[in-house]
C-alpha cells in the first residue's frame, strides 16, 4: 500500500524521487535475487500496452514472432570475435543440469544472434527463402554490478528482431525502417521525443557494422538510449555460415539486422513525464485511462451515484476506453484521488449526488489543467478530446524541456560548464577520433549519444571538432547518459 | 520448405507422423541445445492465439499479469520439503555470473512458487491486501532426458497463476474456477474434449494439498495432462512465512493456489485433430482461418482474379477473420493447396476466371466435407457459418473418438488386455491404495489420470477396486499417458 506522505522532489534528489515514484505506483519491487526486479501488476500493465502497440507495428511491417532457446552453447558466443568480447564478461553460466555437470556450459542469452543464426543456417538455402523477418519477445540476462529498477537489471524483458536479407541495401533499409518504427512508437505512444541517428564505433553493438538508436532526454537532463537497430552486415552470417543461392546461382552470405527495445522503456516513460506527485502516464499506454470515483455519504446517495457512475463507465468502455470504477466502500474519495494520482491515471471523473442531479460530472486531469464540470450527455466524446489533448500536451512539454536543455554550436568551455552544471544535450562538430571521444568521456563523463539524422542536425553544419578543433567529420550530440 | 511427399501415417507410426506433421507445417524445430526446441513462426502463431484467449479469460476472472525473476536462490527450493524433492533432480543451475563464481548458486525456475511467495510475504500484511490474483507468462526449465517437440522439452513457455486468499474455502473455489477456465478454453477454443478431476496423491504437484487437471485423449489412445490447478493449502505460506492480519485481528497464513498451462497444449492440439495429410487446426486458434488461392493463366486473367480475390479478402478481414491471400506468382495453385493443407488452414477459397464471371468462389474445407461453390455476395456470412461448423465438428469428432476408446466397468483382465492392445481410457473402482496404483503402473504402464468430477463419472458407482477387489473409495480413470 502506498504511504500517504510527499515524495522526495525531483529537484532535491532525482534518483530517490524515481525510486519513490515506482514504489508509490507499485510498478516494481526489488527481488531477493541480486540485480533482478519484480515487475508488479501496475508496471506490467504498462509493459503490456507497450508490447501490444509495438507487436502490431512489427506485424504491420511484415514480421512474425517466434521463440528460440534461452540457452546458448558457450562456444557459439566465441564465433563472432567482437560479439564475444562485448558480451562474455556479463553472461550467466549454467554448469549443471539434471543433477550432473554439463559437458559444455550453457550461457543464458544476453541477446540471441548466435542461437538464431545457427537456425537460420539450417532454414535458408535459396534467395526464395529470403527475407526472413522474425521477432522474439523474451527475457535476457546481462550480469550487472549496479542495478536500477527498469533501467539496468540483470534480467530484463525485451523484444529482439532478427532479419536476414539477400542484399546489403535491403538490410540497411530494414535497419532504418525499424528505427523509424521505434521513433513512431516513442513519439506517438510514449509521448517521448527522441533523436535518431548513428552510434560512433565505440558505442556500436558488439558484432554490428552500424548501430542506430533512439535517444531521449530525461528530466534530470541525462540522456537515455531507448532502443537500438543494428545493421549486422555479413558478420554473423560468416560466423555461422548462413549462405544462400542467389538468383544468379551464386552462393553468398545473407545480410542481416537486429533491433531491440526493452522494459527499460518503462523507466524512460517514468523519467520523461512524472512529477513530484508521482507517476504521469500518457493515456495511450495507461492501464486505466479514466478512473471514476463516486462520492456519497448516505446509502440512498450511494445507490444513485453508483448507478450513474456505472452508466458513465459503460459508455466510456463502449467507446473503447480502459476505464475503472473505483467502487471501494471502505475508502474516502480523497484517499482514492491520492492513490490514482500516484499511479499516473490520466483522467479522473468525480461523481457525487449534485452531479447526478445536474447530469454532469467533474473531470480532473492528472496534469496540465484545472478541474472542469462536463455534461454526462456526450461524456465519451468529451473524454476522448481531453485524452488526446493530454497525450499531445505531454509530448509538447517533454519536447520543450528537451529543447530548453539543448545547446548547439557550443565552445569547449561552454560544453564543459554545461556538463558540470545543468547537463542536457550539446550539439557540436566531431573530428571522428575515438581518442578524442575517450578524452571527452574521461573529463566530462559525456558521451556521443548519436551522430544525428539529418532532420535533427543544426542548420549550419559545424566545421571544427568542438573538443580538439580539428576539422569536423560529422555533427554529434553529447550528453551524460543512463 | 516442406517436401512434397506423403507423411508417415498415424496407423503406421504415430510418433514419426507427429514429428512429420510438425516439420511439414514448420511449427517447430530441434535446436543445437539438447532438449530445447525452437518454436517457428507458424507454431508460435498458434501459441499467440492461445495466449490471447487465455489471457482474456484470466483477466475476466479478475487476474492481473506480473513478472518475477527467472532466477531462484537454491536455498528457496528447499524450504518446502515436498517441493524440493519433486523439483531438485531436474533443475538447471547457474554457478557463475559476470565472470565470477556465485556465493549461492541460482536455479532457473522450474515453477515460481518459491520466488513468488518470498514477494507475497513482503506485500501482504492484512486481509485487505487479499486476495492477490496474479498470473505470469514465462519460460521455465526442467531438465528432461527424453524430449519431444512441444510435449516435453527442457525449456518451455507457459503461464502460471499464483493466488493468495484469506480462507481455505476461497482458495478451493479459485482452484476449481481456474480448472473450469482451462476446460472452457480446451473445449471451446482447442475443440478438445477433456475430463476434469482430482489427481491421486502420487500424481499430485510437489507441495500441493490437492491437484486437479484437465485430461485429454490423443488419437493414439494415450492420455495427455493438458493443464493443472493446485490447491496449495498453507504449505508455501508456512514455508515463506506469508501471514496476514485477519478481520478479527488474528494472525494467519494465507491460503494459496497455483495453476498452469504450457506450449504442451500445441502438441495436444496437433495430436487431437491432425490427419495423415498434416496439421488440422481449429479455426479459433488458426494463424489464418481462411486462405484465398487465385487461379489464372494469362496476365489478363490474373488482373481480374486478383482484383476479385482482394475484394473477398477485404470483406472477410472486415468481418474480423484472419484471412490471407496467397499472391505468390511463382507457385502453382496445386502446390499452394498442398502447403496450406499441411499447415492446417481450416478453409481455403479457390478463385479462378470462371468464378469471377459467375460471381462465386469455391470453398474447400481442411476436413469434413467436399468442395462447394458459394456466392461471392454474402461470402463473409457463409464463411462464418462454415467456420463455426468446422470448429464444432472437430470437437464432436474428437469426442466420438474418445468415447469409442473408453471402457467403463472393466474387469482386471479386460483392463490389462485393453492397455496391451488398443489403449484408451478405462473407468473403474479404486481402493485408494498407492501400492495398488504402483503395481498397476508397473504391470500395465497405465496410471490414474484423474478421479473424475461428478459429471464424468459412470452412472453406477463402482463398489470394488478394479485391480485388487477391495472396496472402492472413488471411481478412477486409467490410461497410458504422455
Amino acid at each position: 500500500m502506498a504511504e500517504n506522505k510527499a515524495l522526495t522532489t525531483r529537484a532535491a534528489d532525482f534518483s530517490a524521487w524515481y525510486n519513490e515514484v515506482i514504489a508509490r505506483a507499485e510498478l516494481a519491487d526489488y527481488s531477493p535475487v541480486r540485480g533482478c526486479m519484480v515487475i508488479r501488476p501496475n508496471g506490467y500493465a504498462i509493459w503490456e500496452q507497450m508490447q501490444r502497440a509495438l507487436d502490431q507495428m512489427f506485424k504491420d511491417t511484415g514480421h512474425q514472432n517466434a521463440y528460440f532457446p534461452i540457452f546458448i552453447p558457450q562456444s557459439f558466443l566465441s564465433r563472432e570475435a567482437e560479439h564475444v568480447e562485448g558480451f562474455a564478461p556479463e553472461v550467466a553460466v549454467v554448469t549443471h543440469g539434471g543433477g550432473k555437470e554439463l559437458d559444455e556450459p550453457l550461457i543464458i542469452r544476453p541477446t540471441s544472434e548466435t542461437i538464431i543464426y545457427a537456425m537460420y543456417a539450417k532454414w535458408i538455402q535459396s534467395y526464395r527463402d529470403l527475407p526472413i523477418l522474425i521477432n522474439q519477445w523474451a527475457n535476457v540476462v546481462r550480469w550487472e554490478m549496479r542495478t536500477r529498477l527498469f533501467l539496468r537489471t540483470t534480467e530484463f524483458l525485451w523484444q529482439e528482431g532478427h532479419t536476414a536479407h539477400a542484399t546489403e541495401a535491403e538490410a540497411e533499409e530494414e535497419t532504418i525502417r525499424m528505427l523509424g518504427v521505434y521513433r513512431t512508437f516513442m513519439e506517438q505512444w510514449m509521448a517521448m521525443p527522441v533523436i535518431t541517428g548513428r552510434k560512433t564505433d565505440s558505442e556500436r553493438f558488439a558484432g554490428a557494422l552500424r548501430t542506430y538508436s533512439c535517444e531521449a532526454l530525461m528530466q534530470d537532463n541525462k540522456a537515455l538510449q531507448a532502443s537500438t537497430s543494428h545493421n549486422l552486415g555479413q558478420n554473423f552470417a560468416r560466423a555461422f555460415e548462413v549462405t544462400f543461392q542467389t538468383a544468379n546461382g551464386d552462393l553468398d552470405h545473407v545480410w542481416s539486422t537486429s533491433w531491440g527495445a526493452s522494459t527499460r522503456m518503462v523507466g524512460a516513460l517514468i523519467m520523461t513525464h512524472s512529477d513530484d506527485l508521482g507517476l504521469v502516464c500518457p493515456p495511450r499506454l495507461a492501464q486505466y485511462q479514466v478512473v471514476i470515483v463516486p462520492i456519497y455519504k448516505t446509502a440512498e446517495e450511494r445507490t444513485a451515484v453508483m448507478e450513474a457512475s456505472d452508466r458513465v463507465r459503460k459508455e466510456l468502455a463502449a467507446a473503447g476506453m480502459r476505464v475503472h470504477l473505483d467502487a471501494r466502500d471502505d475508502m474516502k474519495p480523497g484517499a482514492k484521488y491520492y492513490e490514482w494520482e500516484g499511479r499516473g491515471v490520466p483522467l479522473r471523473l468525480e461523481l457525487g449526488p449534485r452531479d447526478v442531479s445536474s447530469g454532469s460530472v467533474v473531470l480532473a486531469r492528472r496534469t496540465g489543467g484545472k478541474k472542469e464540470t462536463i455534461l454526462m450527455e456526450g461524456v465519451a466524446s468529451a473524454i476522448t478530446v481531453a485524452m488526446n489533448k493530454l497525450q499531445a500536451d505531454l509530448f509538447q512539454a517533454a519536447l520543450a524541456r528537451r529543447e530548453a536543455a539543448t545547446l548547439r554550436g557550443a565552445t569547449k568551455e561552454q560544453f564543459i560548464a554545461k556538463m558540470e552544471n545543468e547537463g542536457g544535450l550539446v550539439y557540436g562538430g566531431f573530428c571522428g577520433s575515438a581518442a578524442c571521444e575517450a578524452e571527452i568521456k574521461e573529463q566530462t563523463k559525456a558521451t556521443i549519444r548519436v551522430l544525428p539524422d539529418e532532420e535533427f542536425r543544426s542548420s549550419v553544419a559545424p566545421t571544427k571538432c568542438m573538443w580538439c578543433g580539428r576539422p569536423s567529420v560529422a555533427e554529434a550530440v553529447w550528453a551524460k547518459a543512463y
